[in-house]
């Protein structure tokens, strides 16, 4: 296969599940080659040692984590670490030219204290950050065509903020009444051996964690505040869910308006994501299920108003690792390179 | 084994799961004799056509529904039919002398009004209705030792009200902000034959359902307006998960006082249920998860508070088809016949 | 988009789960436009009634069910529906030039008293039924490429045989030692409502069914029988695995010559299937999971060779819906049109 | 509770998952006081700590491993330790006359060489191996009657021996063409952190493992020798199952007389069975699913006869951790304390 003129990107950080999607997603993109698999552990390997199922697929070797050679060799980078190693690679790529998508936290927020104050992670990159913009296409895109270095969203943020943004914007609600009870499959803690995410113990069952103090509060209280044009604080509580993939956001929040009814609501949100190719509102009567989103990157929303309480009842669901991590990247790298943002991302959901 | 001086007792309905699992249970209560299994499908054929692996234990037949032949033979008789068909016969039965425990929604309300508007179902048995009581121990303990006639209570109510009482009991919430997000196994839906709850539809999947109208609504409403003395309007929204049995319930609410802590309300939950042996509050920082309370009549319940919001978030587990049903029946009748409160039902869940 | 010059083709029985993987899989092949979907029931309703998450992307109805339409309309059609009703319209459709690729037990069987044995269903389409063609490309590529009629494969004969045909076709075991033991997700038994389908009763459970009969056997036998040169009789078992999609065969047989060693058998099975670009054979010591598989048209061999009893030991996998049906029957008319094999097919499976 | 005259018991390695079950059903004993937990690790922390949801049930600590002490308070002790360390502290225990009952495979071998071929390790013990009796009380009842030192069996051996003994023992099948395809939930792997136990990778999964050279294919074939009469080579492929608990084995064989038919054998099964509370023969045309077993000490066995291949295909099923493990061990300790057999096991499987 002829790769003449297709775009040279890089992975670093390939070994978890992110880095497996992206190499997946991007060996079907038609644009990009990937030239580059990095990772501080395994050097040398081939990556097939890792996921033997791509063997026939990915002859690549997983090579060590240079910036200089990296950069030389991408024209972007798709960077799959831990919170706080972005952030020390990415100010040496961005200066030689490389386009960076973090798919980290470190380049999510616009005030480095608020990511100190919740990763307990000292920075010194401050002036790369301030050119971070936050990968969340739906909200940002005119931002995104212009980015060198873009921040992804969390898989929970982007599932929430798709659900509450049109609210927001529009001053429909009273964002402080906003509750999202979120629920993850197991995939979104990443492919480390943990014993609460062994099959024996997380299968047939079904738990809340970090309750009121999730990582994740932060970066969607930043989102929710810029729309909103205040600070904003949000209920955030997510859940466990005994399944590999997706995730479903119930948000719950109190209208200003009494007289607004489902079908207003559905409009809204129609017009608000008219130019959104990857977002789908449902019809009345109508909530969406993880497995719609699966394998695909879109985001379904199902709406619903409760005449008797007065609140707005948004759920959206996405695949956590498409949508919600690796295809989101992939979106993101689209529209910065002006490509259709639809480009190389999976349209339909597998089902059943 | 000699029977001699067991209390006989009856489950009419016992095809589906809630009667599979009374069956399991009364076959191991030290105090009663199954001695009637009626249906009215079926009627003739061994209880073990349906569940085959019971065929060594259980040989009885299925007999017809005859609330005359019933009030003969059982002292005490468990009604688990579908809505609108227990009030049917429970007059009948009662006025023979006949303990009665219905799981089905027809006697659980004291306004008839309400369940007409939510079940669409007329009824003619007024003043049956007003002797019944509804069967949530923890809650109406003292009434119950001289019930005839028990509601036996949903199983998404068990899991909230549980969740919920302290806090509406003491005044220590707004009634009003409480949103319940409800998470249930599938079994919740019966043994019926349905296509979206096939496991290849249901499993790996997530959905909402029935949101803002789930006829357990005012169900939780009545008992919450009852312990806030006034009425009372709840959200609540139900939500599948892929697994087989297990509910979890997550309650928001604002607390009046700001300045309770965790700790405060956990010391205020375990007096509340001090008396209570099937309730178990956990230590602070532990959230439960449905697999603690599998197999077992436990309800388990962590608590925490989010000083950032002022809200009390209150996770709640249980078994549905045992504290949430067919356990807390056998509790109802444990206390209407005097006996202890934990005879006969599991004490201990079931792990991994 | 422009589909001048695709080659129009049609699904009749669309509403299962083999026509909603045609329907998402013809709508990504780059050479055909999907022109009709026709169904007896749900006549004039949007499919996406049926799918509601494809509402954006398939925005066609469900037709009626009239060869005539349908040959006039379509160069090729793909028939689900259940056996005994396929050899209804399939004369029709060739008699008008229509090709036929049909995913029922109707065009598997040479001897049609066979499939009348197994299947209890009278014929009156001999001269049709002799023209059909076994579509299992990786053994029967040749005849592919001239049918007017391809009878696809069932799910568990395209496992099995694909682990069974190298040893059988070298003369390199005694056919009558195969056993078959076989394990299937549960979406192979179709989007039908089923009590033992339920996640309920099939979830965390495992059993086997149809044991020493089931209606795969005499498929698999033929093959057997035709590539070993004489009557072959297999055992084979099915199993029922808590699981959405995927099969597992675990083929079990005696070698001829002791002294063959693992690594002669991958050798032999990488000649085998040289040219087969949807077959990967395991390097040695690595056993596929079904997972590998999900969501592609590939099957995964592993091989072992125990030197203790003399026996081989093949264990394939498949997506049953992919490679095992809908995906299968595609690669099939891929070669009917001369196109690549692998055209329009998904090439990496999904994973986790 | 009064735990006057109760048999005082020790578990040793309580933290696994063969720990907890035995932990839980030791409570549940009418006729045994759990007085003692030990583990090397975590010495002196609460049970509870490992297990939350025992908090209010176990109230006791983890102590460290001294078999002086171990000996002084527990007439017998469970010894749930790695292979390899069971032996290194039995031999004190059973000379301060503590009976001992190990989950281990350390004394579950006639041929210490078997042992130390299979499992690589050196043995010093060979006297006291030479006391020990294997603790399969179908086929072993009387000798564990004067047992001090049991050797409990593997989960895999359980289900398969119950499976082929009675076709062994009465010289129904030619012993070599015994095929053993075995199934078991993940839990058997145990609490270990693992990546290939995560939800994520395991589930919706399914894979075969250790194919021909599992450690249990020797305790298999020592225990068919000793019932054939002769040395028995027999083929064991495990495959692990998405799903918690359970095991389920498809046992193949060739019939020496070509004229048995099912029902012969179900009668051979049942004679064989009839003083073994805890094992059931289906009805003909009836195959067990593991979660008939789930939660209890039962093993039901369906059986076939293929009239076209000669063969009997004979089905058992069990749950991993209770007669596959710690259910197992009780049973025995009741014999060898001249209990009844099915003294505080659980005799109902859970279900759904």
């Amino acid at each position: 296969m002829g790769n003449f003129g297709r775009v040279p990107v890089g992975v670093v950080g390939a070994s978890d599940y992110g880095g497996v999607q992206l190499v997946r997603l991007l060996m079907d993109h038609p644009e990009v080659e990937l030239v580059y698999l990095g990772n501080e552990s395994s050097i040398g390997k081939p990556f097939a040692d890792l996921y033997p199922q791509l063997a026939h697929a990915v002859n690549q070797k997983i090579e060590a984590v240079d910036p200089e050679v990296i950069a030389q060799r991408c024209e972007a980078v798709f960077l799959c670490l831990p919170n706080g190693q972005a952030c020390e690679i990415a100010p040496q790529l961005l200066e030689k030219g490389c386009k960076v998508l973090d798919l980290s936290a470190d380049y999510r927020f616009s005030h480095l204290a608020t990511y100190t104050a919740w990763y307990s992670k000292e920075r010194k990159d401050r002036s790369t950050a301030a050119l971070a913009v936050y990968g969340l296409p739906e909200l940002y895109r005119d931002r995104l065509t212009e980015a060198q270095l873009v921040g992804c969203p969390g898989c929970y943020p982007t599932a929430s903020l798709l659900a509450l943004s049109p609210l927001l914007k529009q001053g429909l609600i009273v964002p402080e009444t906003a509750i999202i009870d979120a629920k993850s499959g197991t995939s979104g803690s990443g492919r480390q051996a943990k014993i609460n995410m062994l099959l024996a113990e997380a299968d047939n069952s079904l738990a809340a964690y970090s309750v009121s103090r999730h990582h994740h509060t932060p970066e969607i209280e930043q989102i929710c505040s810029d729309l909103a044009g205040h600070e904003v604080t949000i209920q955030f509580t997510p859940h466990l869910i005994p399944m590999v993939r997706g995730i479903l956001a119930t948000v719950y929040s109190t209208l200003r308006d009494p007289g607004l009814v489902r079908d207003d609501l559905i409009t809204i949100y129609r017009a608000f994501y008219r130019n959104s190719p990857w977002v789908k509102i449902c019809d009345p009567g109508i909530y969406p299920q993880t497995k719609w989103a699966y394998g695909s990157n879109l985001c379904y929303i199902g709406i619903e108003v409760d005449p008797r309480t007065g609140r707005a009842i948004v759920i959206s669901v996405i695949d956590n690792l498409i949508k919600g991590q690796a295809g989101q990247a992939i979106q993101c790298l689209n529209i910065m390179m002006d490509w259709d943002e639809t480009l190389g991302l999976p349209k339909l959901g597998f089902y059943p």
